[in-house]
């Protein structure tokens, strides 16, 4: 896609952050809306290493808040297919983008209605945490 | 969901396999399809360490295979909102089931056809992994 297309998946916003600060901030956020990191991936790093290609910098976090996800769980067995949820820091163009996933759109593949509000309050929780590191469109504008 | 219905966003079967063991042959069949495992993460040790509940034994698998992700993520730099690709290993009522996530239905979600292809071949990949810790109904019957 070109950069100037919305992501229609996610909530990615450019930041005027380094890529180690975009980092930091987006894990403290999340951890201030009740998510741990539990997974970190360097693609850059693992795109070099397994291809000996060269890619921008880009980290891929694995968030999970635990009650929600106890309660996810409970619902559906097989929702592990689907945790955790992402947020990513990546640079593009010189600049630093920060974004998290749409879980609704996510877990709507589910085709479960009951995910709906557990889903909602993922989103509400993300935008938020993500909204402490680049603010929207709207809000900046 | 009941144990009876039928996960339609992956293919999760029950194995004649202990917990260990149905991992360790995932993680190797895995390997042999291309995917290393970037990620684990064990939902019963988190959800003991963060909610102090009992959860049976649950582990997430984050599988990549690096080629297709490189070309994924050259499509659409936003993919890193969706991968890695989940394996699960889980124990319900007694036994052990294993499973992985249907990526072209997770992919469906960014909207872009030219993302088929690369879904389908994960797909390819993860099904014959999955065979080689169970086989499907349709086989074994």
């Amino acid at each position: 896609m070109s950069a100037t297309e919305k992501c229609t998946y996610g909530d990615v916003r450019p930041t005027n952050l380094s890529f180690e600060e975009a980092i930091a901030k987006l894990e403290a956020a999340l951890k201030n809306e009740g998510f741990g990191v539990l997974t970190r991936i360097d693609i850059q790093a693992k795109l070099k290493e397994k291809l000996g290609v060269q890619f921008p910098r880009y980290m891929i976090l694995g968030a999970c808040n635990p009650p929600i996800a106890h309660k996810a769980l409970q619902q559906d067995v097989d929702l592990g297919l689907l945790l955790p949820c992402n947020a990513v820091v990546y640079e593009r163009d010189g600049r630093i983008y920060a974004g998290v996933v749409d879980a609704a759109r996510m877990l709507s593949i589910t085709g479960y209605p009951q995910m709906e509000p557990l889903a909602c309050e993922v989103n509400d929780r993300l935008r938020r945490a993500l909204d402490a590191v680049a603010p929207s469109a709207a809000a900046a504008s």
